[in-house]
């Protein structure tokens, strides 16, 4: 695929949002065709089921989620992601499988072999071709989630929870070749400037492709 | 587990609904403990993914969808199929994974292999003691289905697909000692003579467990 799949990733209260506006930002400068989509959703049937996900007061069992999770990111890749990294776009995706390897592995304790076949059946062999993590201490994590106003299912969860979550989204990035992690409890220009270094190496990256 | 599984499937129009019935008054009348269900649905969240599976506008990839049909159906064997079996019930499921091999595998296409991949993922070694799979040629089939008011996304579909879904059922049911083929384009009463001779069957099986 001509494309370059970019992937943000991390544990909620990490600063997603407001970093992701900046990568926008600066792929946009470089005149750059890009797509920027979000995970769960990022189809009509995605957001349907990130509704359930985020918000019903159903249970859900542990390995029902993670499937879930991958039903969703199935129909995005399929009809998003891998169209426009075909056509030789970049495709920068608001969370992606590192969510649910730290979300549904870690946090909810389902088996790391099983989310790697997961991974394996919906994905073959696809994978982003750089993932940055925002890495952020608990308590800054959850001192930012504490400000949020409404929290969804997996916000409303316990500090052990988001312990695991977090040591799980690490254990991924040991892939140094695909991950790049970011202390993102320093001040907002620290964290930008080393964004900005790694979105140059993605970019060198892609023109040598 | 000490309990009987036993599961109803096939093509649209093949009298599953009248026959299940008969098999629920069948067994009341043996004073057996048993819950029925259905697929997809069965649980709250199950009924959720069943409402778009069957109704919703949207696209959805035949991968996604054999997905989310597994998803529904992992949240139905941990919540009530497997804590129902280990406590000796009966569980009697209106369609289960035959029908996702049948629909999604024999009818949109999705590999067999990557099928049997989920089945075990979500399953691991659990299948049906016995699948009663009601068949009927295409004409019938079809003429039924014409005459039901509101029909599915399913229903909607080519005799063309129901010809790759009849086929799917035939080969699961090549299995013949947990599967048992009934043709329903019969006098009703023959019909439930074969039924009641293979439930007799089961009986005796769970007797002797």
């Amino acid at each position: 695929m001509k494309g370059f799949f970019l992937t943000l990733d991390g544990i909620d209260g990490a600063g997603k949002s407001t970093h992701l506006a900046f990568i926008q930002q600066w792929i946009q400068k470089q005149g750059i065709e890009a797509i920027f989509t979000r995970e769960p959703g990022g189809t009509p049937l995605g957001e349907e089921l990130r509704n359930i996900l985020l918000h019903t007061s159903n249970q859900i069992h542990p390995e029902t989620e993670a499937l879930m999770m991958f039903t969703a990111r199935c129909e995005l890749l399929n009809e998003v992601i891998i169209p426009a990294l075909n056509k030789g776009c970049w495709v920068v995706s608001d969370r992606f499988s590192d969510a649910t390897f730290a979300y549904q592995g870690g946090g909810r304790g389902v088996a790391w072999e099983k989310m790697e076949q997961l991974q394996q059946w919906v994905q073959n062999d696809l994978r982003p071709n750089m993932t940055i993590i925002l890495d952020v201490p608990l308590e800054v994590s959850l001192e930012r989630l504490e400000r949020s106003r409404e929290k969804d299912r997996f916000e409303q969860e316990s500090p052990d929870f988001f312990i695991r979550v977090r040591q799980a989204y690490l254990k991924r990035a040991e892939d140094t070749q695909h991950y790049a992690v970011v202390r993102s409890d320093r001040d907002i220009e620290e964290v930008q400037a080393d964004i900005e270094k790694i979105l140059s190496g993605c970019l060198k990256q892609y023109q040598s492709l």
